[in-house]
C-alpha cells in the first residue's frame, strides 16, 4: 500500500541499472508516487536517475522533478537540453511550473519559457516569476475553477467540466462577479447536493477569507493554521481573484520556518541535512564558531584586566565556567520563548516595557533560587566567604541581565524588520558570555575588597 | 474581510460587557469566526468570556471551545454543569469532541458522556477515547463517507446526500466492499463530471494510501506532508475503514512538534508562551538551569584539582570560557543535525558509524580552521608559546570530542526509543563545557611540563 525506500531496494535498482536491464527497472518505479521515485533518485547519481527518468510517464516524470531537493534538481537539470525541460515545465501545474524556472538563471527562464507550447501555461508562469517568493502571490498557482455570481447551477457544472479538465483536484469552486472580483466560494459538497435549477446566489458562501497576492508566507500560514483552510483564495489590489494557495503548500512553509529557526537557534547558518556532503554541513556550521570563537578572545582580554585580582585569588577562577554557562542558558531561554510568540503572532498587547517586567519577574525568581542554592554550597564547600558572596552575586545579577537582553534584542530585532530568530543561539550565548564573565570579576574586585 | 485584534477592539468589548450591554456586545462578535472569538477570550476573565459565550449560536460555541487552549478551556468548563458541557461535545466533530472530553478526569468524562443526547456521537466519542492520543487513532474522526463498491453514481449520490448533513466538508468519498474493507476513494471532481447511470466501480481511485489506528502522528504528519494528501483514511488490522485524519490536525501536529524540539534545545522543559504567567515560566525554565547549576559545580570540582597548575600558570584561566564556548557550540549544532534528521526520516542508510565518521570529517576541519585561528592570535599576543599551543590543541580536541559526542548520544536514545530531542541543548552543552574544561587542563597539564 505505501512504499518504504529499503537498502535492499536501492541495491536491486543499481543492479538492474549496471545491467542495462530497462524492463526490471521499470517495473520496480512504475507504480510508486512521484514523491517517492524522488526519495530514490536522492539514492542513486544522475545518470542512474536519467536510466529511470526516460522511461516514466511524462506527468510523473514532471512531478518528481517537484518533489526533489532543490541541489538534486538543479545537477538532474543541468544534463538537460532546453526543450526538455520544457517539456516537463509544461506538465506541471503553474505554481510549481515558476517554483522550478525561478531558479534556472535568467537567460536560461527566458530560453526555457520560448519553448514552452501552452502559452497560457507560459504566460501564468511569467506572471506568477513577478512576485516575491515569501508572499502570497509567490505561492499561489494560477490554475482554479471560477463561475459567474449569475449563472445558475447547471451553466456552473457544466462550466466546472470544461475547466477541471486542467486540474488535480478540486477543492472549492470560486465565484466572480463581471469584474472578476471575488464574491465568494462554493463547495462541491452543495453543488452535490442542490437542484441545478437554482441560482448560485443561493449556495455562494460570502463569508470567505483571501489574501493579497503582497501577503507575506508566513502571515498566510498562520491564516490557514489559524482556520483551518484546505485553499486559500489570492486577489490583487482590486480584489479581483488571481489565484490560490493549497494546504501542501503551505505545510512545507511552516517545516522550512520551523527548520530555519531551530538551525538558527543552534548555531546554523544554511539550510543542511545531516546526509548532505562534509562541506556543506562545515560551511554551515564555521561562521558561527569563529563568532564563538572571536567571544572567546574577547573574554580572554576582560579576564587580563583582571589578572591581579586572579593572581591573588586564584579560586576565583573556578566558577567562570559555571557564570559564563548560566548567563547563556538564561539568554538563550529568554530569546527563544519571545522569538516563538513573534513567530506566531502570540504577543499579545504586552509592549516591550510589559514584557520586560515581566522577564524581570522570572528572572528574580530564578535568581533568587539559584544564588541561594550556590551559596548553601558554598557556604559549606569553599573556604572564602568573599568568593561565596561574590558567586551568588554574580549569579543572580547575571540572570538578571541575560534575561532582559534575551527578551530585548529579539523585540528590537523584529521592531526594525530583521528576523528575530538571527538574536537567538550562539550570538546571544557568546554576548552573555562575555558580559557574564565581566560581571562576575568587578563584582569580585569589590566583594574582595569588601569582605 | 478578516479580523484583526486589536487593543481598542478589546477596551470597546471590556466596556460594553462591563455595562452589561448584551446588543451591544453581541454585535461585536456574531459574524466572527470560532478562531477569532477564541483569541478574543483569551484577553477577558472567565466571567467576561461566559457573558458572550452563552448569546453565540450553539454550533459556533462548541466550535469557540475547541479553539481554545487546553489551559484557558479547562478554567472556563470547570464552571458549568456537565448537561450543559455535554450539549457543547454533542454539536463537535467526534475528534473534537473526544479531545476535549479526553482532558477531563475519568468519572467526569463518564457523567458527561452519560449526558450526551446523540448516542452515535458517544458511541463515537468512547472509541476514540481508546487510542493513544498521539497515534493515527488519536487524530482521525469517526464521520466520513462512505458507499459500497457495488453501487451506481446515482445511488452513492443519493447516499452521501444522506451522509453529507453531519459533515463540514467533503474531500473524498470512501468505498468500501460489504466487510467495510476499504477499496479506493471517489474524488468529488470524477463525481461530478461523470454520468450518474456508471458503476463506482469505473471511476474509483484504488490507489490510496491509508495508515493503521496506531501508526504514529508523527508519521502521520510525514505522510501527509510528503503525499500532499487533504485527508487520509484510518483502517483497523483487517483494514477495515475506521475514520479519517484531515490536514489541518496534522498542521497542528507539525507546529507543536517543531516548537517541542525548539523548546528542548532551548533548555525549557514545557510548553509555554510568552503570554504564560511568570510562575508557569519560571517552571518552565527552572530545571534546566539547575542541571547548568550543577554542571558549573562540577566544572568547579574540576578546576579544583588543577589548582595547583591555575596557580603557576594563571594565564591559563584566560582561555576557559573560550573552550567551554566552543564545546557547547559545537555540540549543539551536532546534535541539532542529527535530531532533524531523524524528525523528518531523512537519515538516509548511513549507520551510526558512518554518521561519525562523517562528522569526523565535519570536525576536523572546524578544528583545524579554528585552531588555526586562535594558534595565530595567540602566537603573536600571547607570551607564552605553552600556552599558545595548549589553547590550540584543546580547541581542536575539544571540537572533534563535542561533534562525536553531539552525534552519538541523539542516535543512541533514538535506538532505545527515547525522544533524541532531550539530548539537544542544556544537556549536550553542560557535558561539552565540563569535558572541554577537563580535556583543557589535562593538555595544559602536559605541555606546560613540556614546553
Amino acid at each position: 500500500m505505501q512504499f518504504e525506500l529499503t537498502k535492499e531496494y536501492i541495491d536491486q535498482l543499481h543492479d538492474h541499472i549496471e545491467k542495462s536491464n530497462e524492463v526490471e527497472a521499470f517495473k520496480m518505479v512504475k507504480d510508486l508516487h512521484p514523491a517517492d521515485i524522488a526519495e530514490i533518485y536522492d539514492e542513486l547519481n544522475v545518470e542512474e536517475a536519467r536510466f529511470i527518468h526516460v522511461m516514466l510517464d511524462p506527468e510523473d516524470a514532471a512531478d518528481v522533478l517537484v518533489e526533489l531537493e532543490e541541489d538534486d534538481r538543479e545537477r538532474f537539470l543541468k544534463v538537460l537540453p532546453n526543450e526538455v525541460i520544457a517539456k516537463f515545465i509544461n506538465k506541471l501545474d503553474s505554481d510549481d511550473a515558476a517554483d522550478v524556472i525561478g531558479e534556472f538563471p535568467e537567460d536560461k527562464q527566458e530560453e526555457v519559457l520560448s519553448h514552452i507550447e501552452d502559452l497560457e501555461q507560459a504566460g501564468d508562469i511569467v506572471d506568477l516569476l513577478n512576485y516575491d517568493e515569501d508572499t502570497a502571490g509567490g505561492l499561489m498557482a494560477k490554475e482554479l475553477i471560477t463561475v459567474n455570481e449569475n449563472w445558475n447551477i447547471m451553466t456552473c457544472l457544466k462550466e466546472m467540466r470544461r475547466q477541471a479538465e486542467d486540474l488535480d483536484e478540486v477543492y472549492y469552486v470560486y465565484v466572480i462577479d463581471d469584474n472578476e472580483v471575488l464574491k465568494g466560494t462554493l463547495s462541491l459538497k452543495k453543488l452535490l447536493l442542490t437542484a441545478t435549477n437554482r441560482k448560485i446566489a443561493n449556495i455562494i458562501n460570502t463569508d470567505i477569507i483571501s489574501v493579497k497576492t503582497d501577503t507575506p508566507s508566513e502571515d498566510v500560514a498562520n491564516i490557514m493554521d489559524k482556520y483551518d483552510l484546505v485553499a486559500l483564495p489570492v486577489v490583487d489590489t482590486l480584489y479581483r481573484l488571481v489565484g490560490r494557495i493549497t494546504i501542501d503548500d503551505v505545510v512545507d512553509v511552516i517545516r522550512e520556518e520551523a527548520e530555519r529557526d531551530y538551525q538558527l537557534v543552534s548555531g546554523i547558518t544554511q539550510d543542511v541535512e545531516s546526509s548532505d556532503s562534509v562541506w556543506a554541513l562545515t560551511r554551515a556550521r564555521i561562521p558561527w564558531l569563529f563568532i564563538g570563537l572571536f567571544g572567546g578572545v574577547i573574554a580572554a582580554l576582560v579576564m587580563g584586566v583582571y589578572e591581579v585580582d586572579l593572581g591573588i585569588n586564584p579560586k576565583m577562577a573556578f566558577f567562570i565556567p559555571l557564570i559564563a554557562a548560566m548567563g547563556g542558558n538564561v539568554g538563550v531561554q529568554s530569546s527563544s520563548i519571545i522569538v516563538q510568540a513573534l513567530a506566531s503572532n502570540s504577543m499579545g498587547f504586552e509592549g516591550i516595557g510589559r514584557k520586560l517586567l515581566k522577564e524581570l519577574g522570572v528572572a528574580s525568581i530564578n535568581g533568587v533560587v539559584l544564588s541561594s542554592a550556590i551559596f548553601a554550597y558554598n557556604y559549606f564547600f569553599t573556604e572564602s566567604f568573599a568568593l561565596t558572596m561574590t558567586v551568588s552575586a554574580a549569579l543572580f545579577s547575571v540572570i538578571i541581565f541575560a534575561s532582559l537582553f534575551g527578551t530585548f534584542v529579539p523585540m528590537m530585532l523584529d521592531k526594525f524588520k530583521i528576523d528575530p530568530a538571527l538574536a537567538t543561539g550562539p550570538f546571544i550565548t557568546t554576548v552573555n558570555d562575555i558580559m557574564g564573565l565581566f560581571i562576575y570579576l568587578m563584582i569580585a574586585r569589590a566583594f574582595f575588597a569588601l569582605f
